[in-house]
Order: C-alpha cells, then sequence, then structure tokens
C-alpha cells in the first residue's frame, strides 16, 4: 500500500481555509444567478428539485494541466438517475464533471455512426427507442425541467457545491441533494503544483497529497441544512461497506447513505437510513429486460421525499 | 514543484524490467494476430502503413482501479491525423486510449443529439458534411483500411507497442510509427498498488513515482529498426521545445520530432529533423476556413516518407 503520513490535527474550518486556497472558477458568479433562476421556475411550477452531482474530479498536477489525479467515474448512476427524477416530474440541476455520461446523450455517445442509417442524401435513425429518447430529451429543454453544468477540478466542484447549495437553500425540503460524482479525498497544495510540465530525466516523482475536507459537513449543517440529503459510498472491500455508511451517518446527520461496491454497483445498492437498511435489487429478468437500478432508486427516493417534505412543512 | 529524488542509475535493460513487472493484458495474443492479418492485407493492396497511438496513459492507485494519475490528451492530433492518412490511401492501424477521439467518430462525438432533426417516426441528419464522414467511414471499413485497438494503462500501452511493432517490423521501411500518445513518463510499482480504495481519514498520502523507461530506444534499435519513425514532444515552456526536440533525435536517432506547445497545438508545430528545423502553420484564413493542422503535417510526412522508402527499398 501507499504510504500514509500520520494524520494532521484538521481545524473545524478546514474547508474555509480550503477556499481560501483556491480561487473560484471565473464563470461562478453566472452560473449562480442560472441557478437562482431556474429553481424559481421549478418553485413557480410546483416541481421538486434534485441537484445532482455527477462524475469524477480532476487534481492537476500542472498548472498548465498535461498530468492529472482523477478518480474513476463515467457518470452513469448520475446521468441514468437523472432521467428517472425527471420521469417522476422533477426540476434537474445536473453538475458534472465536463464530458462525462449526461442525462439522454449517454444512449447515444460513442456509437453514433453504429446506430446512423444511410438514406437519401442524409443519415437516419428509425429505432423507436432512440427517437423516444429524443423526444423526452426535447421536451425537457422546452419545460426547463434540466440545467445542465459542468465542472472539471476538485477545487471547482467544492465552489459549485457551496455556492448552488446556498443558492437552492431557500427552497428547504422541496430541494434533494444526490451526491453521486466521486469527489477526490485528496489535494494537492496550490505551492505544489508545477507552472511547467514536470520534465523526466530528473528521478523519482513524490507526491504528497493533503486530505481533502469533509464538505457534507458544512453542506448539511450550514449551506442547505432543510434539504433532503443522499450522500454514496462506493467502496471495493465488502467488509467496509455498511460500517462505513452507519459512521457518516453518526457523523453527518443525513438521511441517507446509498452503499454500492464497484463491482456489483449497476445491480445492487443498499440504501443506508440512521435506524435501518433497504436493499434494492435488479433481478435476472430485470436486468436481461434493460432495467436499470437507478428506477428502484429514484422510485424510493422520491417516496421517501414525499414523506420528508409532508412532516417538514 | 513537486520534490524530486536524485536520479538513480538506469540500466540499459531498464524496459525489460517493465515488462517483468507488469503481465500483459490477456487479450495481447489475439490482437498481434488481428495486426498482422491486418498488416499482410495491407501489404497485398500495395499500402504503405500509419501505426498511430493516440490519446493518455492511465496509471492505477488502485488494483480496482477508483484512482489513478493521467495525462490530458483528447486524441485529437491522433484522430485528425489518421483520417488524412486514410485519404491519402495508408492502411492505419491506431492504437488509442479506450474512450479517446476516434477518426470519423469525432466529428459526432457528445453533440449527437444537437446534430439530430425529427423526421417521420425518425431522426435526421442531413448536413452534406457529416453524411460524406459517414460515407468515408463506411468506405473505410469496408477496404479493411482502419484497425482500431484500444489501451487504457501505461503498461497494456507499452505491452502492445512492443507486440504490434514487432508484428509490424517484417515490413520494414513501408511503416510509419507516428507516436502521438500522451505516455506517462512516470509509474507506480506494482507492490504499491493498493488492493482496495484507499481509506481517507488515515492523513496525508504520498506517491512516489519511478520514472517510466524510454521506449524509443528499444522501439527503434530493435523492435522496428527499418521503419519512419515519428516521435511528439508536447511542452509548456517554449524555451526548452526545440532543444528538447534536438536531444531525442541524438539519443535516439529516428527521423523527426514533431514539436508543439500545449496552448498553441492547434495552430502551429515545428518538425525538428536532425540537421533542419520547418515550422508548419495555420494562416487565419485557413483556420477560420475549418482546415486543420494535421492536413498539412501528414501531407509533409508522406512525402517525406515516400522519399525514405524510395532511399531504402
Amino acid at each position: 500500500v501507499l504510504f500514509r503520513s500520520p494524520k494532521l490535527v484538521m481545524t473545524t474550518n478546514e474547508y474555509e481555509e480550503f477556499f481560501k486556497l483556491f480561487p473560484p472558477p471565473s464563470s461562478l458568479k453566472d452560473t449562480e444567478e442560472r441557478v437562482a433562476a431556474f429553481a424559481k421556475t421549478a418553485s413557480e411550477k410546483n416541481r421538486r428539485i434534485v441537484f445532482i452531482t455527477s462524475g469524477g474530479t480532476m487534481i492537476p498536477l500542472e498548472t498548465n494541466t498535461c498530468r492529472f489525479l482523477d478518480n474513476f467515474s463515467a457518470g452513469t448512476r448520475g446521468s441514468s438517475s437523472a432521467e428517472h427524477f425527471l420521469k417522476l416530474g422533477y426540476a434537474v440541476v445536473f453538475f458534472h464533471r465536463k464530458h462525462s455520461l449526461r442525462p439522454f446523450y449517454r444512449h447515444f455517445s460513442g456509437k453514433l455512426l453504429d446506430l446512423l442509417r444511410e438514406g437519401e442524401e442524409k443519415l437516419e435513425i428509425r429505432e423507436k427507442e432512440l427517437v423516444d429518447l429524443y423526444r423526452r430529451h426535447r421536451q425537457t429543454i422546452h419545460s426547463e425541467a434540466l440545467l445542465m453544468i459542468e465542472f472539471v477540478t476538485l477545487s471547482d466542484y467544492l465552489h459549485g457545491l457551496r455556492t448552488f447549495a446556498r443558492a437552492l437553500c431557500p427552497l428547504g425540503p422541496t430541494v434533494m441533494f444526490y451526491l453521486a460524482a466521486a469527489v477526490s479525498d485528496f489535494y494537492l497544495l496550490p505551492e505544489k503544483i508545477s507552472d511547467h510540465k514536470i520534465q523526466s530525466g530528473g528521478g523519482p516523482l513524490e507526491i504528497k497529497l493533503l486530505e481533502t475536507p469533509k464538505m457534507l459537513k458544512p453542506l448539511i449543517s450550514s449551506w442547505a441544512p432543510k434539504s433532503y440529503m443522499v450522500s454514496f459510498k462506493l467502496e471495493t472491500d465488502e467488509a467496509l461497506l455498511i460500517a462505513k455508511a452507519k459512521n457518516a451517518l453518526e457523523k453527518y446527520h443525513h438521511n441517507v447513505v446509498i452503499s454500492n461496491l464497484l463491482d456489483t454497483r449497476g445491480r445492487t445498492v443498499t440504501l443506508v437510513f440512521p435506524d435501518e437498511e433497504k436493499m434494492l435489487r435488479l433481478s435476472d429478468d430485470e436486468l436481461h429486460g434493460g432495467m436499470q437500478i437507478e428506477m428502484k432508486i429514484v422510485d424510493t427516493l422520491s417516496e421517501l421525499h414525499k414523506a420528508f417534505l409532508s412532516c417538514t412543512v
């Protein structure tokens, strides 16, 4: 295993230190206004809102980024869930890693040339399923039910999370946070980031990464304290999975942790609540019939969110 | 800047050590046969062959890969160049990072839903340019002029490079190697790769990376010594650019280094030869007219390759 230094003592305001070290992305103010306007429309149309994070965060090792650390995440969970939330009438803010999978687009991405057939002086797609997806996408755009926002780096992600959560805070319990992004647990101090491409020929390279402050804490306690809060745990070691989820719930006091193992995450997840656990699983028939586990997750959460709303409003 | 350890003494067979540390991908033998069959067909059809590498290599930090180090490369240079080589009649082996840009596909990727229009019970694309690209792609597949091979990790890449270069070796000077991939200069020893997801909460994380052996050396001196060899240098610091290219040519004795700066690489490149330099550049008019710098690169290299062939055969 990689070498770990002894744990440093962390201050409670460690995330404020982080925000001081990394300037916000230049587009943040504009995007904040788009989120606020989107929330206003959703509220006027009596829609519940889900703020979905999706994809991995990048840690640049160089300012002119050639090299970077990354977290594996194609964005399947987030983009598939977004489609199902839209189907249930939610307004969706989709805060995602640039170039990761997006709702609707994901069914076409990387294989367009294989889906198209040649007609007379044009290319065509006739599969009913894809025509329907296209129509649902157009309708979603037309009804202003989907707001797409991109991030790349860990710093962009965390700045965005804070700013957009605060913008959604006034809507309180009508907002669900669905934190499916794979956020890096480690970051590199700005002073360690190389201005130019790191040159080879200089021998081994040592990188010392610090632990990312846990943003769930301020998100739940201060940025959006009244919202319904869903976090995710992805592990590769089954022995750790449920215990880590319970631990997170005790620490942050949020609503539910969705736990999954890397290898089986497309088929089985466990919803961990403070007082119980609920496993969701696709049967063989469901799996072969093309059902996605996200349908079950989103259906379940939507009901829980309704109950949450009715006892908090 | 990141901390660098004092340079270790490297053995001349350091790349053999590397291959001992990392097992080959399980598909390697099958892919080797596909390369050999493809080369045979190309040879029978009297086509020159170009072996293009494209995209970045991944360095996993964990066996069940959640976290990894990566090199930024969308694959634009390689995939655009592949299209131009095909236009000039080359047979193209496109050895690329999975999910990076591919010839023809790249014009549709990520924006299919925006390109499609709704017809009667079907979706359509009518833009002549895209219809033409689709046809060229079909024709390419039909005429067996393009072989696509994927890699993900640095180890997969290096195993593939060695094996496929040896498979192409018998064709000697009719083969051009066009090494546009962004190959990691550093790797992590297998014993340091974590079996499971690295847990947070244990303090800072230190990663010690070793220098990747320079595979240009055995490629040029032993795996494919008679082929026309084109390497790339991408830098962010203009002051280093040409000197580093000259240095590589002196060290490896290959044919040409294509030097480019990260910020201007879409518009300006310098072909560095042992005895001269040739700058290729898109004018404003060419740029706005949609010309790609790869057209100029590929046209120039094709002529050089012809001259090389006529004096070596």
